[in-house]
């Protein structure tokens, strides 16, 4: 789908069963509102499947994986040439992100949108590659806006394919990319107005010294790209990644065919808020999975106004937060539909 | 077993195995760290089990119901009939905690620790009455030593019995009880010298001017019955309730046969903290399953030095929290023994 169709096709949430829904919950026996995010989760459910009887049949979760030029710089304590051994890490299933899913029974995609490495016919990677990677984005724009586009379009493709294939009722978003936090880091400050030291932690492990460079590096380009704050695809643009874009995109086309989606920490975040910045309406169908140990994931969680569901200390990535995360989903749906009311239970109610 | 017997059958842990245990996660491909609390959990479940491969089969919570006296001074919005009633909820699978364990394939079991009603004939119900609720402990002790003790044994008693008919790797501690929330705060306030005020929330749902008068109550109650801050059995008698006294016995025999223990909310965590007073080396044994709304639990966990795994604004009780984080036990345990080390992946590892 062509990403001015995929806007277009996006629709905030019909609301006409909420205040029903949201009976229906306060008629349980419990406390009203002491199930907490677990209610809005159900209250979500209801509203997107358009029943008071939601039922989770199907998880996915998408690994998207790029690279960055912003590396050169270097703002990782990790080498580029891991991204692609991560992603043979995923498709042999000796990752985080693969235990968890199988442990959850979620289906997981692994996507290369922009991978600077030539896989040769490796079974399970679904090959969108946009380009080899971004470009620098503190000599130059990381991409071109073309290739923004196709990035959004990657990952919408991806998820609609896999949906076709086999549908989901809720999915998760995660990434795999050396030097992401950086790029994950300036999109947010771009968006928010923070400057990078607002937005930048230790990534995958810098010490202080590399810390103090990253933000260096980040206020830099910040200055030196002048993203439009209100534009998404601008900031994506400017500042990468191909892995970001297509978490965007995903979003997107989750919200494009009704189906909740859930974040995993600061890139992923940073995707997301690429998306809402495009598409307001987004926020409807997203789940925030966890609270990242990134400072910058909370800026972005609040600029869409997401509370996160974990509070576990993660800072992986690889979708690890949106997976662990994802039963909650399938807890929320099962409250509303099995739970006693009060009547059925013969339970007396508050003074 | 007796209380005397179950205080010398708990032994700290044997850390023989945590440089091992830490040195095989710190090895999987991930940044050192970024699994956060899983790791933990990872290292905590090797050392219970004694090996580098820990597994959990089999899960169990105990929901322990009690009445507190103190309810005739108006502390909670339910009326104390909810506490019966709510039992047979349980029995009949309708309630919250049903649904949590049922998803969870966790074994429920619900015991009759001091409810103020005469259950006939209930089927699946564990009979442990010590006396039909406590006293009320703004007038009088809560407890007489003998009652107190008697209400750790019961609590003790039933997660032995559970257990030697079907072994799990790991519990939950749950309570249903009308006005436990009092109980719980006079017990936090008495053991950590925090005042009522920094100690008592809403519970089920007061309002304003019934959380003003609640937090009156039980400062009067506190200045009245000097438990002793360091003496968990005295704040126990003192304070009540029942069925905290059985969750502080079920957290000492788990301590016992080497099990860990998740806590859940205020009340759960007050029973905890009760048996933490009693034998400080439980520690080692237990978990933290979420960060409540009430305000009291977070001081009895910074007292015991315990960080939740969720936050998901639950305060319910009844298990909730427990049964919802047990998973991650699970996953915690499945990533020290399913995920590749950077040299099985081949993947390069940090500069």
């Amino acid at each position: 789908m062509l990403y001015s169709e995929l806007i277009q096709s996006i629709h905030p949430l019909d609301r006409s069963l909420e205040k029903e829904a949201r009976y229906k919950i306060d008629r349980k026996t419990k406390p009203i509102g002491s199930l907490g995010l677990l209610e809005e989760l159900a209250v979500q459910f209801s509203l997107v499947q358009n029943t008071l009887k939601p039922a989770i049949s199907g998880k996915a979760l998408f690994v998207f994986a790029g690279d960055h030029g912003v590396t050169a710089e270097g703002v990782s304590a990790y080498p580029a040439e891991v991204t692609p051994q991560m992603v043979l890490n995923f498709l042999r299933g000796g990752a985080a992100i693969n235990v968890f899913c199988r442990q959850d029974g979620i289906d997981l995609t692994v996507a290369d949108i922009g991978v600077n490495y030539d896989f040769e016919n490796i079974p399970g990677l679904i090959h969108k590659k946009v380009r080899k990677g971004t470009r620098n984005f503190l000599r130059e724009d990381a991409l071109q806006k073309e290739e923004a586009i196709a990035s959004l379009e990657a990952g919408a493709a991806t998820l609609m394919e896999s949906f076709k294939q086999k549908p989901f009722s809720v999915c998760g978003l995660g990434e795999m990319g050396i030097g992401n936090t950086a790029s994950a880091s300036a999109i947010i400050s771009a968006a928010t107005g923070l400057t990078a030291g607002e937005t930048t932690g230790h990534g995958t492990g810098l010490d202080e010294a590399g810390l103090k460079k990253k933000v260096e590096i980040i206020n830099s380009a910040l200055a030196a790209r002048k993203a439009i704050s209100s534009d998404g695809l601008d900031i994506l643009t400017k500042l990468g990644g191909l892995e970001i874009g297509a978490i965007a995109g995903a979003v997107l086309a989750a919200a494009s065919i009704k189906v909740p989606v859930i974040l995993d920490g600061l890139i992923s975040t940073a995707g997301g808020l690429i998306a809402y910045l495009i598409k307001p309406e987004v926020k409807d169908y997203l789940i925030a999975g966890h609270r990242s140990v990134e400072i910058g994931q909370k800026a972005a969680l609040e600029k869409m106004g997401l509370r996160p569901l974990l509070d576990l200390g993660l800072r992986l990535g690889e979708g690890t937060g949106a997976a662990l995360s994802m039963r909650f989903a399938d807890s929320a749906c099962r409250m509303i539909c099995e739970m006693a009311s009060f009547d059925e239970a013969g339970v007396s109610e508050n003074n």
